[in-house]
């Protein structure tokens, strides 16, 4: 059977499955889950079976070293997989909550009720892992998922996938309720996202030229960040122990992630007290160091920065510095070259604080604390199934609630339109 | 210039305009709206002008009497606008309120703020007030906005988008805030769906076939919906004579539109009581009926109804009649015809409404009141800029709130990330 059709059964089946997810209740849901975790731990051997054939596969192929370290499932990594699924069972069930409710003149009684999104698409790379999170992040919201891994992961989602399913039918619930699209090319993808009869959202997770394919390929809503371009700006007001502290939070702590810092901003008026010790502290923890004439002119060690490196998101250890004239300035660098992911201000006065966070284009603005709580758990929202820099639907970190969507429930005696 | 480059220039424009209408306050943007109000009425000889030189230009390319009709801008019509600006002036400014507010356990306070989209772009097709009605609800809630009427309407949207700007600019607003497409073919569309790093969102309103290339064209998020094939279903603990004022009123009192009634469905236990009455009624006002095998035992007049009319949306003064053995078979009827759009049960029994209120994937559903409801005025959102059947940000009437999203605002005293 050709691809097309298999994926167009798998979405039809999906939707049929997400009718009886929608009204599942909580304590079911979560019995689910518990159970998932319980045969993660039980399946430790047999997941580790068919990793060992995705690893000999990746290392067959070449793979990089970081590459096969993120495709290994550890006995530790499944043990951390389960006690995943334990935390999300744990978190509140978003669906049916009412978001309001009112009556209007005419007595008809309104309503907003959470719901489930429906069917949920996942497109994601390498680690395995993103397939338990998503999978119970899914069920958890009522929803059901079709989830396309990596290629290089292909044995290991499928052998979880299982196991998901086999916890699915233990407690009567559809195993359509959670599928992984048997191959891993690209004519599958092109199939998933033209089904927009059946999958309600798709989420891709990965580097920027796959989440590109996708918006472009899609005909269905799409919820994605292509980058992020984050910035730190240490105003004329800051403290500037406290702003060494966060720079080098948001620099070192973890490069290689979106939420890290990648150009630093800094006032004049504070460019000589703050730049020279700041270099020091990220240069002995190997940071690159990028600037413009005003920063060399303070560190003349910097290589200069050129116009690309506004627009980077390194992902690695390297930091671009601009020195500014004013908080004008710093929000005109911002609104240029800034991916509306996070954007932080470190400052002691409270104006330049409440214009910083009113002004800013972001979908984490933050005053004195480190970009890196751009976060769901960090935040408070207990998961996070991705961050979103479209401003649809969700923008910023994306929990359970923003796996929902609200319908209009209105109850009435008989009323009818009069115009 | 070409227009892509025309369209990109507006659409930057667009996004700078869009930073100021951010942080507009309420009075200023509310000073704005009553000064369009006056100048649409000031103008009046001004707008029938250019809306004379199209309905010139229609009559010449043999335009119907209705489409002409729709494309007149009557001395009432002009006043009808300027009524429907001030009735949005009245309305709350969402820009700025918080949805949410909590401390984090290392002390962060989180809090999410609406802010605007940004810029939305709405492609439309004759009617030249909904030139004026988008504009002003995209300013109210803090958003720029480029606007592509159809062709048919050029002159007199181009008129009505001068007078909005001449309004701008007298209150020291950018025009670029609001902007018509300078021409009206596919395209300039087709270069507007291109704008990703400007444009925010882009709702379609008009017919399938323009909304279908709209989703199919966009690399910007799309709110849309497609059709409205909605229901009501006569349960057999129906108050029947409530149930006969909510079909009539339904189908008959304004068939034209998305939310009026294309399929009857009716419990068996009812049929005998309920349909040759209900069908006398519905003849009266001219409307054509099809039904089912067993509705024709009981209206022998009645069409007998394929498939094609369980998927149609009518638009017109037709009805299709399902008699149903129970409350499963409608449900399952729904979920496979329906659109999403707005579904109705007329029921005296709690289990039956509940449990319809409950598993009816629909934006609306309604307990005993006629489907014509959905509607952001009639449910009491204020205003109405379109209806989503997509899942994805809103579902059903998108008034003022779903013209915004949310952002985290974050404020710390130096918080780092350990982990």
């Amino acid at each position: 059977m050709d691809i097309t059709t298999t994926i167009g059964d798998m979405a039809r089946a999906a939707k049929a499955a997400a009718r009886s997810l929608a009204t599942c209740s909580r304590p079911r849901k979560d019995a689910v889950l518990l159970d998932i975790a319980r045969r993660l731990e039980a399946a430790t051997a047999r997941i580790q079976e068919a990793n060992r054939r995705d690893l000999e596969a990746a290392t067959g192929a070449g793979l990089s070293a970081a590459m096969l370290d993120r495709l290994t499932l550890s006995a530790k990594a499944i043990q951390g997989m389960a006690d995943g699924v334990r935390e999300v069972a744990a978190l509140p069930d978003p669906v049916g909550a009412a978001t309001g409710a009112w009556i209007r003149p005419n007595g008809l009684e309104v309503s907003r009720v959470r719901i489930p999104l429906g069917v949920i698409g996942i497109i994601y790379e390498s680690r395995p892992n993103v397939t338990v999170d998503a999978a119970v992040l899914c069920l958890k919201s009522g929803n059901a998922v079709i989830l396309r891994g990596g290629s290089e992961a292909l044995q290991s989602n499928r052998c979880l996938t299982a196991i998901i399913q086999e916890a699915l039918e233990a407690h009567g619930l559809p195993r359509a309720a959670v599928q992984a699209v048997p191959v891993a090319d690209r004519e599958a993808v092109q199939a998933l996202l033209q089904q927009e009869d059946t999958i309600d959202l798709i989420i891709p997770r990965g580097g920027e030229g796959l989440i590109r394919f996708v918006v472009q390929a899609s005909r269905i809503p799409v919820l994605k960040h292509y980058k992020g371009v984050c910035h730190v700006y240490v105003d004329a007001a800051a403290d500037l122990s406290m702003a060494q502290d966060i720079v080098q939070n948001a620099k070192v702590q973890r490069p290689g992630v979106c939420n890290a810092l990648e150009t630093l901003l800094v006032h004049t008026a504070v460019a000589e007290a703050f730049l020279p010790p700041m270099a020091r502290r990220l240069t002995a923890a190997s940071v690159i160091l990028r600037g413009c004439p005003e920063t060399r002119h303070w560190l003349p060690e910097a290589q200069p920065a050129t116009k690309a490196d506004w627009e980077a998101e390194y992902l690695d250890l390297i930091l671009s510095i601009k020195v500014v004239s004013d908080m004008d300035a710093a929000l005109q660098h911002i609104a240029r070259y800034g991916s509306r992911h996070t954007e932080a201000i470190i400052t002691r006065d409270f104006t330049c604080a409440r214009r910083f966070t009113r002004e800013v284009d972001a979908s984490v603005v933050l005053v004195n604390a480190s970009t890196r709580f751009n976060d769901g758990g960090q935040l408070g929202l207990g998961a996070e199934i991705g961050i979103s820099t479209s401003k649809l639907h969700a923008f910023g970190p994306m929990g359970l609630e923003e796996l929902t969507t609200t319908k209009f429930v209105v109850l009435g005696d008989g009323q009818v339109r009069e115009a």
